[in-house]
């Protein structure tokens, strides 16, 4: 697969249309809503001359410019002599929303549609998938999805799916994601994993892989995918979430991409040994996975990562509740020594606390200076290899809030208080982070839905995000993503 | 237990302080932000006159009207002498947040404590607790927690822990649950579960009892609770998450309630057979059971549960996931007949979806009529017991969101029908699932979180609830909860 393939010249929507409801609007809509210039951007469709206020040609021949890219939203029936345009026009790429293909048993009809592209030097994502998306280049494929250089990070995906595609996307930007491309392939009928996954470990631009993966088309391509994968698990890591692990799955997938999915247990054992993370509960976990990824290569403490966790929260339930879910999945507390206990019994208080770790601080960001004295003692244990800190950011804001509201404290300024948190104590607990030698990851915990918090949350949230400190919601799901972390570790070091 | 405990004329806090990070202004605070009457509420404290615009008194004898319940957060050495002047004042209820006591192995003071309130006929809760929140009398323990009779409803908490109970009932009434009564007892040296379960087995106003349970003081209280427990499950359920279920676990239950957890599997093993639902993965899963049974207790669905679901969602990856993880737990998706997958083809169409069960309709919300046309197609299929929709609110406000951005569709208003969406469309939706017999849970899946779309999805999933059609944010989480409930039907089935 060639470069240029990503960063088209130009983009064609062939069966573009402006109403409302249908397919044809949506690629369209998504790439204006990007900003994607509309001086190379053309609508194809005979039965409008213009939408959305961009002139609409009535084929791709008719268009006065080369046409790199093309997106095909027409039925079934009229994708054949599309692609004979495409193929007269010497399109680069073609992806084929078009569906019911082999993903229904059709697969007489995708060999057509595929043999025609292939004679004519034409490469096919699809049938039945989303295509492209290049963030940077705004080039998208759904009106979500944020766009431009400011969105461009250095994690890309393979996918399946589109839909997940798009998910992951999405969700990804709102937990402090960027991306770099995402290609869904759906059918993958032409283009497939085995060839994405070569480009990917190859493109000085992705230093993380996503993919979501229902299974190939042939075992060949099983085969030349597993290769790839082991060298490439060896350069960046790939994490995998796999569609269609059971029976009721595995109809799902036929229906869905027409693939051979396989003995689910073969094929994941297959893709550990080659060094891949098997993510496996679902986007959520794979996407929090490349968070701690992202931050700890930024910050150069990917291979820091163990089992031992030094941890600071909130609540002795919480505090059992943690202690179980972290030690089921093999992770554990180190005792601390009498010094550090003596420390903490001195400094923290014993009233309506748990000494010990994990530490029942019940502090939040109202003891983040202990909290940041704390986390440096941590640094210095040899046994303790990760940090953890709740910051109950939605207690601290709810409870400002409530305060403000009940007018209980006038001599303090609380709204004023609320941003200088912001400006002082959020700075200082970074720039203190920041100087900690052991991967840090914060918690905080999503307990208040009303809009108001959700905004002041996402905005402190984000302050962490771009200096590189990992933030994740629960500790159920940080136990679960840390743990894959380490077994990365560990295959690479076994592997080097 | 007598019911008037519940329901204090009068509350004292002992050691209330008007200090900005003092544990003695945390209730004080929590009551009057939740407005329970100023001319009820006492604070004792020798040091003060006056503290939030209320009048501070500095023992409990000074207080000129009877007190019927009194929160005591005084330094632990202190605590016998408040105790003594709580049995001298007549007070009915105690409870002591105070700790240092059997949590960190001081039993004998812990024993002290308790012997003046037996021998005064005073009840004690804790120490080492948050004590009582009964939202219809405006008795909270917490600011966050909302009160007042609008935010009374037929559901209680028995919590060894404070935190667990508090987040319990925030998080609970952040998804629509109601409650009645919630009592956190942590080192249970008086009052413990076993009773707690015996008076709320018998509270006409509890129809569901939910329990963090880490463990019993002694063997004893076990037995009797177990026994409760057979006779309580027949009447109303009873959903527990226990804390302890590791080692490590174990070892912070003793640093948290001073607590007994015994064998893990032994004692989920005898709660399981005395009808309790127990909870494998934490209080949001408590949660989301809950909130399945009230509404299917309202709708008179409960007993109608079973494991077999009609599905209607968007995504072909989606569908996977969907069918992997539902098949996993021991959840079906019946396949059509012939006449419905001929529906389907002709009405939701081939192109772009996938037929079958489950259907991927990729239509959320703005497929919502064609939903519902499903929907009774659905209620009719005998081999179908539960029916679940994703309604995309997420992606339904975003798109109307950016359209409105973009400006694109002149002649639509598109302010006007995102508004008439919740007087037209959702009325419409919710009057169709009434009339469906099967059991009927929306999913809403969260995509986006931005406060604008956060506070137009709560609004629209908070239409929902308030007609009693449950609202679950993932499918994960739907099929876990669902899995509950048909088995506790299936136990009473068995029971009965």
């Amino acid at each position: 697969m060639d470069d240029s393939l990503f960063n088209p010249r130009s983009v064609a929507v062939v069966g573009a249309s402006p109403h409302f409801v249908s397919g044809g609007t949506f690629f369209l809509r998504a790439l204006l809503a990007a900003e994607f210039p509309k001086e190379r951007l053309f609508p194809i469709n005979p039965k409008h001359e213009e939408m959305y206020g961009l002139k609409v040609y009535p084929s791709l021949q008719s268009v006065p410019h080369p046409v790199d890219y093309v997106i095909v939203i027409v039925p079934k029936d009229a994708t054949f002599k599309v692609m004979e345009d495409c193929v007269e026009k010497k399109v680069k790429l073609v992806s084929c929303f078009t569906s019911g293909f082999s993903e229904i048993g059709n697969k007489e009809d995708e060999r057509r549609l595929i043999s025609i592209a292939k004679k004519g030097g034409v490469r096919v994502l699809g049938p039945n998938c989303m295509g492209l998306c290049v963030p940077k280049n705004r080039l998208v494929f759904d009106t979500g999805i944020e766009s431009g250089e400011e969105w461009a990070g250095n994690i890309s995906i393979i996918s399946q799916s589109g839909g997940n595609a798009d998910v992951m996307i999405i969700i990804g930007n709102g937990i402090g994601l960027k991306f770099n491309k995402a290609v869904s392939y759906g059918n993958g009928s032409d283009i497939n994993a085995d060839e994405l996954l070569e480009y990917f470990k190859n493109d000085p631009q992705t230093n993380i892989i996503l993919q979501y993966l229902e299974g190939f088309k042939t075992i060949e391509q099983g085969r030349n995918y597993l290769k790839t994968l082991r060298e490439t698990t060896l350069k960046k890591p790939v994490i995998i979430f796999q569609g269609g692990t059971t029976a009721i799955g595995k109809r799902s997938i036929f229906s869905h991409t027409g693939s051979i999915s396989g003995d689910n247990r073969v094929i994941e054992g297959a893709f550990k040994q080659a060094g891949a993370i098997m993510v496996k509960q679902g986007l959520h976990h794979l996407l929090y996975t490349a968070l701690l990824i992202s931050c700890f290569q930024k910050s150069n403490k990917l291979f820091k990562v163990g089992p031992n966790l030094g941890t600071i929260l909130g609540g002795g339930g919480n505090n059992v509740y943690v202690a179980d879910i972290c030690s089921k999945i093999g992770l554990n507390f180190p005792a601390f020594d009498e010094e550090m206990n003596e420390w903490l019994k001195k400094n923290v208080g014993e009233v309506g606390t748990v000494l010990g770790n994990p530490i029942d601080m019940n502090a939040g960001m109202s003891g983040y200076k202990t909290a940041i004295k704390i986390m440096k003692l941590m640094d210095k244990i040899d046994q303790i290899d990760v940090i953890t800190y709740e910051t109950d950011f939605d207690w601290w804001l709810v409870s400002a809030k409530i305060r403000q509201k009940l007018d209980l404290y006038k001599e303090f300024d609380f709204k004023g208080l609320m941003e200088s948190i912001m400006d002082t104590n959020v700075k200082t607990l970074i720039r203190n982070i920041k100087k900690i030698q052991k991967p840090v990851i914060l918690i905080s915990s999503q307990t208040f839905y009303d809009a108001d918090i959700v905004s002041k949350r996402n905005e402190l949230e984000e302050t962490f995000r771009k200096a590189d400190i990992p933030i994740i919601n629960d500790m159920a799901t940080m136990a679960t993503v840390l743990k894959y972390l380490i077994d990365y570790k560990e295959y690479i070091l076994r592997a080097k």
